[in-house]
């Protein structure tokens, strides 16, 4: 079968068997499928989508297109977890200590910033001396002795995945569920863990807002690593705000050290232990959910979670005196308050703006490679439902210059909608839990 | 807006504006739309269509990319037909003359056998010297002066439409209303043509079976030849039998004469008069179809028509002695006679193995420039529902060798099926008559 009538037989609706997913995606691997057939394929895709057996094919080939994480010596389940990126998401910098503290391994894979979100790599790399790029041999070996290490995906991992998302990207065929699916399990499946928490943003700052949309990827996930015998729980979670204060990288260092200290924003110690609790139950350190986010509280409150997160800097190279003082990390020249315009409600919160408004100044990348400023960024203290005064402060720009941090402040300040009521009551910060 | 934002667009069922078609069409024909991004774009219409503005500045940057036909000094108003293709459809080479016979110029441009269906150009050449390879002005003095032209389509004309077909072919992109619509009126336009008609076959052998879809092609092209001031008639007509009995380049090329002299199969000669009497309306040379037609059997039976030809011929390098004597075409050496295996009915004829039979006998191309053989073929004398004695001959295969008659004889037995009755009626000669 040809290339061409494989396409063809997507486009009308068939359901292809495995051996010809296989001869197309490891055909266009080797070079015999052209870009122009691939993203002609891709796109029938968009319109018809994957089933379960099509999906499981795939994930297949583009995990065999690069190496896989052995930590078969690494004893016990070993979890980690994914989120689909939001703005202020900062969970994993606090969680994989967290999590690992209690005995359960977390081999952690991230991303750097992506679009109007921000990556955790690019958080991390703001800790002086603090190394993402292990080999996959360093990675398995700390991941044995602290019990966690948190690094970026290799070039090793999935290089079809790298290729498909490029091709994509460049084709508008990047907002598929069966193909979004297929990329990120296909990286955390290559990284050898045995289960996966997964956090799906659900809201107007998600790369997919909608909430049934939001729930059918996390089901197309779950049934991938089911397949695959990996153990996967989705938690969807609220995007109409951003996640705690902190906005830009060294700021959510930052916020993270306070919520390891237990002195951070409510909503983001309240998801970390919502996630936790899940990655205990999934690793076996658990025996339910209520269980382990009491025993997630305790090793927060007690520093153990702490200590870990300084073994874990002090492993990979970085500075971990940035736990008692975090003003070593990078401090922006600039602070410019911005101040509710009029007495109100907060009744909305553009929160894709705040995080574009972030990447303009400097905390984000335009275009892939660009250069960030690990300083800037902001302190946005303000949530939808808040009652304000004109004049108060809603929020704290940190910039390179004056000039950026006021066209930040005003962009900022219309995106932080004041009027008489709410327009609608903001989403529970954990919306739904998905099993399968 | 780049080419991956229009391609989105087009994606989510946005109508384009003409600028962003003409940008990524224009962007494509110069290098700076890549093929992987028109093959998405080409693939998101099979799904969401084009309408009207959009196919209307498809069409034009498609005829802006190459040369268009000057018949501005030719008085009157060019007629053209185009067929999107049958099984024995050898209509042209009778219309052409027979139209030109009565005072309307006729300049066609046509294409080669493609799939299971013949072409007009490889049936021509058949004929000792004829030409097909006219320059656009050997074209245009040749509809001057003798009022017919019979020519391939030249490089010159629309060669967008050629590298968007060639890319159609290997990313299953060729069935779509629109693109194919785009395609066939923008070569058509570009010839300089007045008025058109147009021959959409409906059943089994066409390329659209569906009467629905072929209706919805028919008014998509009336509609792009209305927004550039060409009158348009499309007339949908049966393929569920080949049309008249011969089926390959030689064979079909003396049918014709035979139909000229008032000899061919009632089914050519009617059809060839209906697309007449349109043609000569179109071009003002009758006030009404009735009218016409009378016109049209009256210089087909005087031996105007016939005496159209010879010139055309002789004005083409041709030899015309083919009009008095067809042995003079290439003969096959070997004739094999297909006989009815039982006494029965003709229920029906799947004119798609008939035509693909002929293809592996040599009539016609698998692939793009292979050589054909132009003396074999069938002459199929039976159309469904005639009824058949065990032993009576059903058709003739016309092989170069007793393998290849043999292998061919059974694939035409058995795409004439026999049984008790008629599954279904015939389709009519002419379905019906779209004008708009």
């Amino acid at each position: 079968m040809t290339a061409a009538q494989i396409i063809r037989r997507k486009r009308d609706g068939e359901t292809l068997p495995p051996t010809e997913i296989r001869s197309l995606f490891e055909g266009y691997a080797a070079g015999s499928v052209e870009e122009y057939q691939m993203s002609a394929f891709l796109m029938a895709v968009c319109f018809r989508g994957l089933d379960r057996t099509e999906l499981d094919a795939l994930v297949e080939v583009m995990i065999a297109s690069g190496a896989v994480a052995d930590l078969t010596h690494v004893p016990g389940v070993k979890v980690d977890k994914h989120s689909t990126g939001g703005v202020g998401d900062k969970v994993s910098i606090v969680l994989a200590p967290l999590v690992a503290s209690l005995g359960v391994p977390v081999p952690m894979m991230s991303g750097r910033g992506l679009g109007h979100t921000g990556g955790t790599l690019d958080k991390l790399e703001t800790i002086p001396g603090f190394r993402t790029d292990l080999s996959l041999g360093e990675f398995a070996a700390q991941v044995e002795h602290i019990g966690c290490a948190l690094i970026g995906q290799t070039d090793e991992i999935a290089p079809l995945d790298r290729r498909l998302y490029a091709l994509r990207d460049v084709t508008a065929t990047v907002e598929s569920v069966p193909l979004i699916a297929a990329s990120i399990m296909s990286k955390k499946l290559a990284e050898g863990v045995g289960a996966l928490l997964l956090d799906v943003k659900v809201g107007a700052g998600a790369f997919i807002p909608d909430h049934a949309a939001a729930r059918e990827l996390a089901r197309t996930m779950i049934s991938i690593g089911s397949a695959r015998g990996c153990h996967v729980v989705a938690l969807l979670t609220a995007m109409d705000r951003p996640l705690g204060f902190a906005i830009g990288n060294a700021l959510e260092v930052e916020e993270c050290v306070l919520t390891l200290r237990g002195e951070g924003p409510a909503d983001l110690r309240d998801l970390v232990l919502e996630q936790a609790a899940e990655m205990l139950v999934l690793g076996g350190a658990a025996a339910d959910v209520d269980a382990a986010r009491v025993a997630a509280a305790t090793a927060l409150d007690d520093g153990r979670a702490m200590a870990k997160m300084g073994a874990v800097i002090r492993a990979q190279g970085g500075n971990d005196a940035v736990l008692e003082d975090p003003a070593i990390l990078p401090q922006a020249p600039v602070r410019h308050v911005v101040e509710a315009a009029m007495d109100g409600t907060v009744t909305r919160m553009d929160v894709r703006a705040i995080g574009e408004a972030a990447v303009s100044l400097g905390a984000g990348r335009a275009t892939l490679g660009a250069a960030i400023d690990p300083a800037v960024g902001f302190h946005v203290t303000v949530k939808p439902g808040a009652v304000v005064a004109r004049g108060e402060p809603l929020a704290t720009v940190y910039a390179g210059s004056v000039e950026a941090a006021a066209t930040a402040a005003s962009r900022l300040a219309s995106a932080i909608v004041i009027g008489e009521a709410a327009e609608a009551l903001p989403l529970p910060l954990v919306l739904e839990r998905v099993t399968g």
